[in-house]
């Protein structure tokens, strides 16, 4: 089943949405800038510098701290593929010029070997993520050479390829990485080199893992001694990646490895359920669907639907968002899904965005952009704050109003892995295929692509996600018949299609609504979804949202702040879901629509002093509510939020 | 306030009621015998024959593995004052022999120290429990006095209380018991002896706690080496005890020694809230309510009365269980009262009896014994199996298929210590002052007392906790006036009273319905509280139960086990609470009254593999549900519980 649809290229997309374009801007404009900038003080610039000579002093941060450069290479590239920005293509210059001159000549680059303990490199790889920072840069090489057609950062990342493919393999350096990420970057490098032995590696690091004998499991014990020696500065230890990602979490309770949190259980094709560490997870998966797309293997890709199937049917929040333990930064058993201590790191919702986009391009399913969308307009997008420069590294569905952004983090992996994501939004709003053009998400945005050999410009206009109400423009260089598809979310229970103003009846297919016709210039589609805001309920096994409801719109799911309510949102109870009601409004933030309705809350003066009563005791008065889209939690201060409202 | 109630001699209660006299029988024939043997076969009374010579080999069990044995003795020496039991009557002494010979010539007894390093010895406060031991010592040993008429035991106690009040003070060893328990034992052991010493050093107990500067404090750094060296076996380590209790739970977030888990943060009079391990903080707060029934202290009376309302009002929960946490055992923060993961230790709860029994006899308010009885039937009878012989540490209120009672602990404390609460009960039914006697728990029971100067028999009939309907025969010795109080449960929204067949009407005061007349010779007084069943609601701040309902009748609190129904219980949802209704069955158990009512439940069916619905899509289905006393919960195998029912 090799992959069927593709991304237009970015700089095919042009975005003009009244909801996109000004996030897109501020993630261009202020975060990019202002991770620059963290970038800068926190020594992760610094350590390339210290390698090339430019600047003394030790190595800082955590070691896999180049991955976090990397990411933002990657996610200015994608900006400077659409938008001139003078000032930041200076940055990545710069950033690149380091990058090329600190790589050995070997091809090795990590830099926290390199100014250190050299002897260490290719000798811990549970822990010290050597391929992970590797993956990552070739990832950004691939994305710069797209971008602007500049092949220095490609070179790097083909020596450091080379160089990884002449060590690893079945009779050579048997190793898999603790941190998967490689197998992705592989298969992309493949696609703009077309050098297979980045393909087989890919391959290689998919199929090797979870095979006995584990190489994860032979370092454990080394890895323990590793931890308990001074090999890691005062910080690092104080920062507790160190200790708590990597000892008792490769251990079952009678203390043997069992590799679980690495995805290191079972070889990939016979596994079951998404386990373990949620970002390392997601990778392995979205690099399997993207190998998957290159290579026919029928039990690989059973065992990667089966596992899509898992995290979406058991695991993921409502909000899209996964891994829902701390500890471990990872998934936990099914149906498992507190909400005040909701893990769902933003870092987990990137990599099942990939993951669910992959599935996509090799199947043409509906449903995978489906839970690409929640994540997207969720529980990714609450990650980062309206003005851009405030993060969250975890995206609970309820918190106190102690609970805050925060500008930074010692490990800082979320910040650039977001703006990689929002920076390369015009990748996942269309997909086609020889003789078919899909509209993913409804996004206002023109594109520039070519089916059945016909060039054609997509116009499509759309107030999305305030309205269901889309239009689309074809402008084909000459009438040619294609298929044009419409996703039909899974969210919209109604929905109208018209083609130049006359109604078309069409049955969805895999999630989408095709019409195929010869299309002329100036055909006109409109698309309507009905966006009723709605209460949804979790299944009866999710045992923190028992007897709750959460309310969506579209493909927004809302929620609850203190701020905009006169009691506190914990107590309100949702009595009649009929009542509720949308309204756009100017006056919450940058502008949204809020939804309300009517609820009820009990007398807290008639409790008093009690901590139990009898039900028929308690009286209850009317009051009203307003949720707002869960991405624009916590902009406004500390103030309490959730995301489930009491039904009772 | 010096105390003004007291409870009759135990030997002077005759209990016959049908609820409780079966499970006090299988307390004296089978727990205590179960408990015996496996005291015998853990090393607890070998660690005492080696003290004397009679065994060989190293110490076993966890240091402070004594106590266990104290209160063995004392449950045993309870069930030897009103029932003969030559068997059992052989063990203690046999015990009793054993710890006579132990003791050491200067008084000390604690066999951790005295077979292994002796220059331990009162050296460490916080982790060894010499004075917890002791305290248990000494409570067995007024327990066997009274009970027995012998002073073989309290020898002992006077010896090693003596030995410890000339050590101890602010002039000598200014330190305080890391778990508090001997500051109550101290103060039975001035009532049987008079002996003045022994209140000042409770006193000196209760008060230098939480004073600067904190002999804990001091002794952290030192702790941390002791765990650290080999200083304990591998048993003593696996056993968790050794590094759970100590090191991280006395310190703040910051690594500073803040004493809230030991009651060490500031001192009792000036303390607001209850803190940290809850079994050490009933025990300290029990002793507090004791110490004020011998000396006014307005502030302190203040403190501890204010620190009752906070765990009734904030950390209860409905079972009367305390201490919700299990890391530390402990108290965490109001209105944190999480369900599955309850703690709520059998011995937390033994400690907040002793407590609220300390308050009422210090204040005659019912609202103490409203709270004891709670317990009593529900968090504390829940501890043990119904045939003796497995008991649970930890009392949660809701539990899956995998939970299942054991028989025996490594840290053993719960079995004997709730047998010494059952071995007792006659303690708690009544209570007298000059003039004045008070039926406080519903018993059927005869008690030969005094009041207002003349010999006063009275026998109660009634077959609660099933029926509501108590009648109590006086048979004074000669006609006499006295204060007859009846208390009015809390749970009891109606009730009745009549005298000799007459409606009399009466206002309760302090929780009690009281009649005061001269009574003649066969005066009968009926006594009926309302029992229907009732759904009750929590505080809108108790997250962990929020939209769910409890179900109570009369003093019972019940649960739902899968055993019992058609549905897994935590899919029920309680439709209508008027549903409820009440039926004795023998068919359950040992026998008991069952709650039926109406519930609802969705189509599992429908859900298929959806995580999240709309609400209004959902359908439900009429079903009935079973509800059993929490009491008798896994009894019956593995099976899945809950208390807390689904509102919606």
């Amino acid at each position: 089943m090799p992959g069927r649809y593709q991304s237009p290229a970015l700089e095919d997309v042009a975005i003009r949405d009244s909801f996109w374009l000004p996030r897109l801007k501020t993630n261009y404009l202020v975060s990019l800038d202002h991770q620059y900038d963290h970038l800068q003080a926190n020594g992760s610039l610094d350590n390339f510098r210290r390698v090339v000579g430019e600047a003394g002093g030790d190595f800082e941060g955590a070691p896999f701290i180049d991955a976090n450069v990397y990411k933002w290479v990657e996610a200015a590239s994608y900006a400077l593929a659409t938008d001139e920005m003078p000032t930041l293509k200076t940055k990545v210059d710069n950033v690149l010029s380091l990058i090329e001159q600190a790589q050995a000549d070997d091809g090795y680059l990590f830099t926290y070997f390199m100014l250190g303990d050299n002897s260490g490199r290719w000798s811990n790889f549970t822990m010290m993520h050597e391929l992970y920072c590797a993956g990552h840069l070739i990832e950004a090489a691939v994305a710069h050479h797209r971008a602007l057609d500049d092949d220095r950062l490609l070179r790097v990342a083909r020596d450091l390829a080379d160089h990884i493919d002449e060590r690893f393999g079945p009779d050579k350096l048997d190793k898999i990485p603790g941190h998967e990420e490689i197998e992705l970057a592989l298969v992309r490098l493949y696609r703009v080199t077309d050098e297979e032995r980045y393909l087989h590696l890919a391959g290689y690091f998919i199929d090797r893992r979870g095979r006995d004998p584990s190489p994860m499991a032979a370092e454990l014990p080394e890895l323990e001694q590793l931890i308990d020696r001074d090999s890691f500065s005062e910080e690092q230890k104080e920062s507790g990646w160190s200790v708590v990602g990597y000892q008792d979490t490769l251990r079952d309770e009678s203390g043997a490895y069992d590799g679980l949190w690495a995805q290191d259980h079972r070889p990939v094709r016979d596994q079951r359920r998404v386990e373990g560490h949620a970002v390392r997870a997601g990778n392995l998966y979205a690099a399997v669907a993207a190998y998957l797309q290159e290579v026919d293997d029928e039990d690989l890709f059973d065992a990667v639907e089966r596992l899509w199937q898992n995290m979406v049917t058991r695991r993921m929040y409502v909000t899209g968002g996964i891994g829902s333990q701390k500890f471990g930064e990872r998934f936990t058993t099914d149906y498992d899904l507190p909400n005040d201590d909701a893990f769902a790191e933003t870092c987990a919702s990137a990599s099942a965005i990939f993951w669910s986009q992959n599935m996509f391009e090799l199947t043409g399913e509906g449903k995978y952009v489906d839970v690409l969308e929640r994540i997207l307009y969720n529980a990714l997008l609450s990650g980062v704050s309206l003005d851009g420069t405030r993060y969250c590294y975890s995206n609970p569905l309820q918190t106190d109003d102690e609970y805050h952004r925060n500008e930074w983090f010692y490990v800082a992996c979320c910040p650039p892995n977001l703006s990689r994501v929002l920076a390369s939004l015009g990748k996942y709003v269309y997909a086609r295929s020889e003789s078919e053009l899909r509209v993913n998400l409804y996004v206002s945005s023109t594109v520039e692509t070519t089916v059945s050999g016909t060039d054609v410009t997509v116009e499509q206009s759309t107030e999305y996600p305030w309205d269901g109400d889309v239009t689309v423009e074809l402008s084909p260089e000459e009438p040619t018949a294609f298929a044009l598809g419409f996703r039909i979310p899974d969210w919209a229970d109604r929905w109208d299609l018209a083609v130049d103003g006359e109604p078309v009846a069409v049955e969805p297919t895999d999630g989408y609504a095709t019409v195929e016709r010869e299309w002329q210039d100036g055909d006109r589609i409109e698309i309507s979804l009905a966006m009723d805001p709605t209460a949804v309920v979790a299944h009866p096994e999710v045992e923190s949202d028992r007897a709750l409801a959460a309310l969506r719109r579209g493909p927004l799911v809302y929620c609850l702040e203190d701020i905009d309510n006169s009691q506190p949102v914990h107590h309100l109870i949702l009595s009649d879901p009929d009542s509720l009601s949308a309204r756009y409004t100017d006056s919450v933030l940058d502008g949204m629509t809020i939804l309300e309705g009517e609820a009820s809350v009990q007398d807290l003066e008639e409790w008093q002093d009690a901590l139990y009563r009898p039900m028929q005791s308690v009286t209850e008065s009317a009051t009203e509510f307003t949720a707002i889209p869960y991405y624009a939690r916590n902009n406004r201060g500390q103030t309490s939020m959730i995301v489930w409202m009491r039904l009772a």
